[in-house]
């Protein structure tokens, strides 16, 4: 293989639900890449409006020769139809074609039909074999990852979900060519998020390499993929269900889902306020006294130059940092009301911890000016 | 403890998520029944409007020095209420009282309920712990047993679902003599079920006191929970997620589910639907030659006896036959369209096994007149 047909496979060690990331390109209509996958039952493609012209065929394609039937369901596209509502029009479809246990669902496009498909293979008779397949590069690095699946509910992100292992992911990495260069900065903030918590040798990496990123240079692309999976991979591998240290994968989430919810669900993407997020939480491990302020300035530069906010939203013009706060305390990581932070205990090391309201408040008054 | 205390305990073995069935009088509201729950983080009990009143109050008192909070969210009545819009107001209540991770969940009611928050529970936040109280016969023998968890589709019983252990199930015989008399037949359905399937010994000592059993005998209650709960308890310590050998806990409900969904969910109580279904089973096992018509006129009989249904409902006055069968394809035992039945190979013993649509048409025929 050259250096621009770049291919790789990345474990999840999980015991009896591991599987493989592969990650390449031309992936997604070669048959070969399925094959993890039991042969024989249906399948269901479950893919959105947006994704479904491009790709949809394709994967169809590849999936032929293994499965009985191969349908295809798309939904329609964006975080707010991340609902029950959206979720049972993917049960209905397949109770519609007489679906059994040994049917097989591939979620094709990005974060919100790969967690939205997964529940479903998870509820759906109590559950059925499914498969991730990436085309956003949002859900190549995080989301598709690690068996994490959800639905919104008014009150809260993901609140509603379960952890639920596909069989295999997909990544294929010419799907990000097609990527609006928004949605692909949105998902830079995922990378980004590697540097901070686990690996600052790899952030590094990304300020030589942001500009590449962002043109869509494979090369740049496989190893910043192949990067993040892998962190994501021993995080997971070691707290399946989160129960300690997953969580420190969620830097820059609890401010980030914050704004999401205050601004409205699909206002900002998900990697946009986890960009203004991790900024924020930085800010917060410095007046901790975790961190200095030119680490700070640093994450904060790199996430600037990768194409995302850097200052959180004005989610209520009265009372900002009360609403923050309030949106906060659902966050799941909370407990008996009090917010727990991911916070940076040194650059390349996070840790979960609860902060005084006070000093959140200032931390939310000064970066929301 | 005299003759008419009776407490007992069955273990129910599944490694990590063990855990143990507590079988006695006067268990409800005894605060040391829940002592396998860690103590501290809010509780919710989910009831519906007619155990609300008799128990609920019973219940929160014996939680409040466990918990810092007790809620109670009570739910309408009945099976047509097992679906995702009653379901959802669990969600709403656990999001509307800030309930976190740590937040226990406790199901005090029959199947419905029991089956509903156990949904619940491994749903919001992608788990959180809950405890089974089942206040019916069924629930206490069957459904609050063993970890599965569903809310009905409009096109199939327990559809939607997940597999989802209890921290601990408190089955109180109390409860039991508030049950109306049709209830009891009901749950004797799930009780008599096990005698073909897996002990007829135990099949004959209900022949000798079904009659006590109706009578709210506490001592012959007492010993057919127990031993319900420990044959439960036996197949699915061996196949928790019914990749084989738990199939058979759903002997008579293949046809039952098809009665109950073909006129329409709570017409006829589950355990009236797998009455007239364990006949058309047992007719079946005859038709295939595995057992002789003497067994199939013995179970019958006791099932008579239990005040339960012996003829299958005409659920289509043109086509009966045609519609149990279409209805039974989307059991979740079928594979590629081909309903699998649980038939009695032999008094004692049951197998998973397809037959000819045919033979299948002429027991529902014969059983439905």
């Amino acid at each position: 293989m050259s250096a621009f047909d770049p291919h790789c496979s990345v474990p999840i060690a999980l015991g009896e639900r591991s599987y493989a990331i592969r990650i390449g390109n031309r992936l997604l209509a070669d048959a070969a890449a399925y094959q993890a996958v039991p042969s024989g039952g249906q399948a269901l493609i479950v893919t959105n409006t947006t994704v479904a012209p491009l790709y949809a065929d394709k994967l169809a394609g590849a999936l032929q020769s293994r499965h009985a039937s191969v349908q295809t369901l798309v939904l329609p596209d964006g975080e707010k139809y991340k609902t029950w509502e959206t979720l049972n029009l993917i049960f209905d479809q397949l109770l519609g074609q007489g679906a059994d246990r040994k049917t097989t669902l591939y979620a094709l496009g990005g974060g919100v039909v790969g967690d939205m498909t997964g529940f479903a293979a998870a509820c759906y008779m109590r559950g059925v074999p499914f498969v991730q397949v990436p085309t956003t590069l949002l859900a190549q690095v995080d989301s598709s990852v690690g068996g994490k699946t959800a639905i919104n509910h008014p009150l809260g992100k993901n609140m509603i979900g379960a952890f639920y292992q596909p069989l295999a992911v997909v990544c294929d990495l010419d799907a990000l060519r097609t990527l609006p260069a928004r949605e692909l900065s949105a998902g830079l903030a995922e990378v980004i998020k590697y540097g901070p918590i686990a690996d600052m040798a790899f952030f590094a990496w990304l300020e030589a390499h942001v500009d590449a990123l962002r043109a869509c240079d494979t090369k740049a692309l496989a190893h910043a993929v192949q990067r993040s999976c892998e962190i994501k991979a021993e995080v997971v591998g070691q707290d399946e269900r989160e129960a300690g240290l997953r969580a420190i994968l969620n830097f820059g989430h609890t401010f980030g889902h914050a704004i999401e919810a205050g601004m409205g669900y699909g206002t900002w993407l998900h990697g946009e306020g986890v960009g203004a997020g991790m900024v924020m939480a930085a800010e917060l491990s410095h007046a901790l006294g975790l961190v200095d302020a030119a680490f700070v300035q640093r994450l904060r530069r790199l996430i600037e130059r990768a194409g995302l906010p850097t200052r959180g939203a004005v989610i209520d013009s009265a009372d900002n940092a009360g609403r923050y706060l309030q949106l906060m305390r659902v966050d799941k990581k909370a407990e008996g009301g009090e917010i727990r932070f991911v916070v940076i205990d040194g650059p390349g090391r996070a840790v979960v911890r609860r902060a005084p309201d006070e000093l959140v408040r200032q931390v939310i008054e000064k970066c929301c000016v």
